[in-house]
């Protein structure tokens, strides 16, 4: 296993706590070389707040760990591509990588343009696609 | 002195406690129908939290005190025209109507496209413009 696995499995964990309290099951960690800074996972419906999505609280709490509003040298890992809310927010802490699972072609932030992320954010996709993939889907499957 | 601007001159109060505390002086209320659920101004710097924006921190405390994610009947006042995180989180609770003060050619939310915007809210500009304005253009003269 890789290291990008390793730790989207970290997110997958995060995903699965958000599924176990019927939330969205999205989950993120933010790591600075092997140590991870913060994690999340969507709290949306618990704390009636739009804006309590796992991107949004790793990045909270990973910006409070290290003390400062940058993260140019950490990776986020988040399960399903992030929405524009959250897309922006990665922008603002200049994220150096951005690791995410299935895409959503229905909200992701690579819908709009010009690009939502900062210029030097690396992005890979399709990390344990199918596993974060899954997790959503079947979620969507259960609420019909 | 018309509603919209009541509420803006709230927006400039909390803008001018961002000021105070040496933060980027913005602003924001929301309101629903004679009452403001929430208020809040800048706090990044001091929170070292990117995420710490007016309209985030105004928008937690309204879904909170209503206890839904929802604001379609809520009103956005806010001093600058909102970021695209700030617009997108705006979006995920439909809020009804924004009103700001100054725009923001160089990030705000308007320059994207497709709209971050829900399809249902009601924008107005403009309202105390050359307050809000200057608040802002003061606070960056100071830094240089």
């Amino acid at each position: 296993m890789d290291r990008d696995e390793k730790y989207m499995l970290q997110a997958l964990e995060e995903a699965r706590a958000a599924a176990s309290e019927d939330e969205v099951p999205v989950g993120s960690v933010i790591v600075y070389k092997d140590r991870i800074l913060g994690r999340g996972h969507n709290m949306s419906q618990k704390l009636c707040d739009p804006t309590a999505h796992s991107e949004m609280i790793a990045l909270t709490a990973a910006a409070s760990s290290i003390g400062g509003k940058y993260l140019n040298d950490c990776t986020l890992y988040v399960t399903v591509e992030p929405c524009p809310m959250c897309a922006a927010a990665l922008n603002w802490a200049q994220i150096g990588r951005i690791v995410y699972g299935a895409s959503d072609p229905k909200r992701g932030y690579s819908l709009f343009t010009p690009s939502l992320l900062h210029p030097r954010t690396e992005v890979k996709s399709g990390v344990l696609e199918e596993e974060c993939s899954k997790l959503i889907s079947d979620y969507f499957k259960s609420k019909r």
